[in-house]
């Protein structure tokens, strides 16, 4: 492949949304995140924009107080199976936690939703952060970080197994001799590990792309180790380039030392643009969506970090409280770098929960100051291209009709799709069949 | 509702097929078990049939002798959603095992299902007869057949609570004022019971139907006393018209028993016709299915009720092999009804074989004659409907196109959907909230 790097674009689709005030905007319809109308009209938005991919965000676990999104919307799987027949080229990706699910449905469902989509489906892997996830599987506790990422891996590895299940050329199908299957190309799987046990095999043939695509997009040490052995990409949160490019450098040399091509692991930041005609029409936006913020609930989203501890019990002008007692055990990364930064800077809980709280957008502006930021990120290698997650309904329209064009003029985004996999799209190779043999297996390296 | 009794027909698509030959006819595509091209045509032709659902079979549990379309196939909630985009009107029926699945992850499957397909989802409960299927869930030794059955029935309780965990008026949406949700009409379930502790809430609101529809296919005791209780239909084998009264009148008695109104639990035998234009073709038709049979394959078949025993150890020309100290753990009702036929009618191996280890239908000739006996097990009691099961490419057309106008002119089916839902086409009842003011609960009933 001599093709110059190219930039990825996928879209999370995340229904009425997950800010306090989105769902509110008149032009964003109040069921969008159980309307299979809604989420069908969007990803071919997304695919007449040329994006990689849609991408669809889960949790097994809400209360009361959980973001709108949350509340009330489709699962993920039922979701992008439906997508699939009402698109033709976008990849589907979708989060699914190995904390409480079995690997022969998963790899089944997965497996499955390849085959309709003619190969596009994608895998988010995710171990769950919410330990109030446990009560909804029968257990009195979310199973410890540690364990969690220990599980994922085998998880992975059964799942990936049983798309293995048979060998690509099995299904012999000779009508007039009367041979279906060639039976020595199907392989039970007989795993037998520390948590699962699986014999397999599964009733799946492989799919054109030879096996879903793999994101993961934990941040802790061992979210990043489990990325850079499993994934294909991974989605991650970059408040600005300099935390970008440390993860970037630091996720493919990982990759790399596993004996990975590092160009074999797409790395996607979420992008959040606060989008506008001109600079100062942008800060305005952003000004004013910060004045419409309610303190309250900027805590409860504070608190999702950890575990929804209960932040306004505090003085919110003391300095950030001492949470060394509690267990880091839900989204463990992302709140030892609040504490962290809370520290060293010296910030009070409320300015902690303005700071984390929110997120604030490193890409607000016009069209050409976002697609500036863009390209900084993509060429200083902070991200191989970018989750699109907009919060303002027209923001979508902005921009694939105004942003998009200028990557596509800078040479550094496609003008059509080239192939029809997902993992044509992103760049990342078919996986050979473990049972194939080993010329063939080098063949398709 | 004074309107008279109405047939109800479904469409089992089993793509290439679990008899011995059928995948091998030229009109059928070799991929057909693992094509959404395929499944989207055969359910389209069944929607403009008038056909009240398509039904997806289902099992977690494969070896390299089983029947084709088991080998390689879409798995059940994928390929409906697939076709919720797809269809509009028909019923989209899956089957899922309560025995290797989480009630949660369940709920949420088919509570999606049923919003994307705007309420016409349905879930065939099974508790899985296959012993293999243990192997493939980490587990030594499949349940026990009564302790599937106990399962099964608080696996539904749990998944039919977190299925209410929204009342119908609690997403509020007010753009002006700020409220999406009333938190007091969001209600956790906190079950706490023999097999499963499930606290909810689910992140899903009711859909058009109320809740999806439930069916069962058990025909044990134990099957028929949990149909009874938690069925809308039921799938059943009825080798005649005398069987079948029996079991309708057994089934309906135990729903009335329960306090149920049985018209409010449909009885719909699987039909598997065998058509041709002329009664003398039809027969023609049965000879040479039968003799194009392979008896090793007829043993593996007959097998497949007794957890795939190996019949073929014994002398075929011999009484039917003392089976008794085998644990009938696997499709129970159906292995004893076996036991019992072959020895009260002295029946040989070989003779066992060729009456079990295929489907012999009661349903064969000319489409008046097949019409005709539709007709004699509607109005003789023996069935509500039927579960369409064809085994030639061909009688899917020979069926809608012949024998469907016979019945319509008959006024025992519909000339066109009278409703959207599943619920409306088998004219079964939305249930009422279990959390809704009484008033409005009696209105609903």
């Amino acid at each position: 492949m001599t093709q110059s790097r190219q930039l990825h674009l996928g879209a999370i689709l995340e229904g009425v949304g997950t800010d306090q005030h989105a769902w509110r905007d008149p032009a964003l319809p109040s069921n969008a995140s159980i309307s299979i109308d809604w989420y069908i009209e969007q990803a071919r938005l997304a695919e007449a924009a040329k994006f990689d991919l849609v991408f669809i965000v889960d949790s097994p676990f809400i209360t009361p107080d959980t973001a709108p999104h949350f509340l009330n919307r489709l699962e993920p799987l039922t979701l992008l199976s439906a997508l699939a027949v009402a698109t033709s080229h976008i990849g589907l990706v979708g989060t699914l936690t190995t904390s409480y699910w079995e690997p022969y449905n998963v790899a089944r469902q997965f497996g499955s939703l390849d085959h309709i989509s003619k190969g596009r489906a994608g895998w988010n892997v995710v171990t769950t952060g919410l330990e109030g996830a446990a009560g909804n599987y029968g257990r009195d506790a979310h199973f410890p970080h540690a364990e969690r990422y220990a599980r994922a891996r085998e998880f992975v590895d059964v799942v990936q197994g049983l798309w293995d299940s048979y060998e690509d050329d099995a299904f012999v199908a000779d009508k007039a001799a009367g041979v279906f299957l060639e039976k020595t190309k199907q392989h039970r799987l007989d795993h037998k590990g520390q948590f699962f046990s699986v014999a397999g095999p599964l009733a799946l043939s492989r799919s054109p792309q030879g096996q879903p695509v793999i994101f993961q997009a934990g941040d802790s040490t061992q979210g990043r180790d489990l990325g850079a052995a499993i994934a294909d990409g991974t989605f991650t949160i970059a408040a600005d380039l300099a935390t970008g490019q440390a993860y970037y450098a630091d996720l493919k040399a990982r990759a790399a030392a596993l004996g990975r091509n590092p160009d074999h692991i797409k790395v996607l930041p979420g992008l959040s643009p606060i989008l506008a005609d001109s600079d100062a029409e942008a800060q305005a936006i952003v000004r004013a969506q910060h004045e419409a913020l309610d303190f309250g609930k900027l805590l409860v989203q504070l608190g999702r970090a950890f575990n929804y501890h209960d932040f306004a019990q505090y003085d919110p002008d003391a300095p950030f409280p001492d949470v060394s007692g509690l267990s880091l055990n839900s989204y463990k990364g992302h709140a030892e770098r609040i504490v962290a930064t809370a520290r060293a800077e010296g910030l009070s809980l409320r300015q902690t929960a303005w700071r984390f709280g929110q997120w604030r957008s490193p890409f607000v502006g016009s069209p050409e100051t976002v697609a500036d930021e863009i390209e900084r990120w993509f060429v200083g290698r902070a991200a191989d291209g970018f989750n699109l997650r907009v919060t303002r309904p027209g923001e979508f329209a902005l921009f694939r009709e105004r942003v998009v064009p200028i990557l596509q003029k800078r040479g550094l985004f496609r003008t059509d799709y080239a192939g029809q996999t997902l993992r044509s799209h992103l760049g990342v190779p078919v996986p050979p069949h473990r049972h194939a043999q080993p010329a063939l297996a080098e063949a398709a390296e």
